[in-house]
């Protein structure tokens, strides 16, 4: 628990939120200001930062509430899909410091695009490969 | 297993790919076509389509690989923070129908922005919440 962690304070009770699903580790609330209606954001209960704090432990447990949650966003909102997004640090976009899952459904039509991809340039790829697989030889135990 | 799946056919190493990670019941390889380079998909080895099919076993399975592969990716690429990104159907974006979860590394000034986000009116986020709490009282088992 942070003390000034706005997520932390409306985990416990501090601070209001329009909640939509509760277990004993995890809580489900509206954004308060959506992508489209219904936008949900899925945390621990436990303090964690990012998916690069949160622990072993931890982790699934919000797995499992993103994906019960997806499916009653979907229906509720008559939505043509849903987009679960997560962003971890600041320069991905994080504002909270409080591990969230957004839960965003989306319309035929309703205007927002993904971020442009491009291929890699020759032999690149298997440069980037071998750099990431020896970072993850070690499965981490946080 | 579906025969015509690309994914699949990853999977069954029918196309070749950039692995990345491998265990038992889940693959982490690069996306060819990468937003930032380093990007990486994690699929299930079991076919499911997106989360609304994925089984209530499969999907932890996933979200421990998408843990494991985030931190070396982010090392790997000595990025300033990752965004873990998921489409479901394709109004969502979602082009390969085998879920999978995208890895995004991101690098500070790189220009991707996330979608914008407003408030709700007034009484609107109340009604949201009590469409979706009433989809999701009981949670589903796939």
């Amino acid at each position: 628990m942070a003390s000034d962690c706005i997520f932390c304070k409306i985990v416990r009770g501090e601070l209001l939120s329009f909640k939509i699903y509760e277990d004993d580790n995890t809580l489900a609330f509206l954004d308060i200001r959506p992508v489209n209606p219904g936008h949900t954001l899925v945390v621990p209960k436990r303090h964690s930062a990012n998916i690069f704090d949160v622990s072993k432990d931890s982790w699934p447990e919000v797995a499992e509430t993103v994906r019960i949650v997806a499916l009653g966003v979907e229906k509720a909102t008559a939505a043509d899909g849903v987009n679960i997004n997560m962003n971890n640090r600041e320069h991905a976009g994080q504002v909270v410091d409080h591990l969230h899952v957004h839960i965003i459904p989306r319309f035929k039509g309703d205007g927002f695009r993904l971020w442009p991809q491009t291929p890699y340039k020759e032999g690149e790829a298997a440069k980037v490969q071998e750099k990431i697989k020896a970072q993850i030889t070690q499965p981490p135990e946080v």
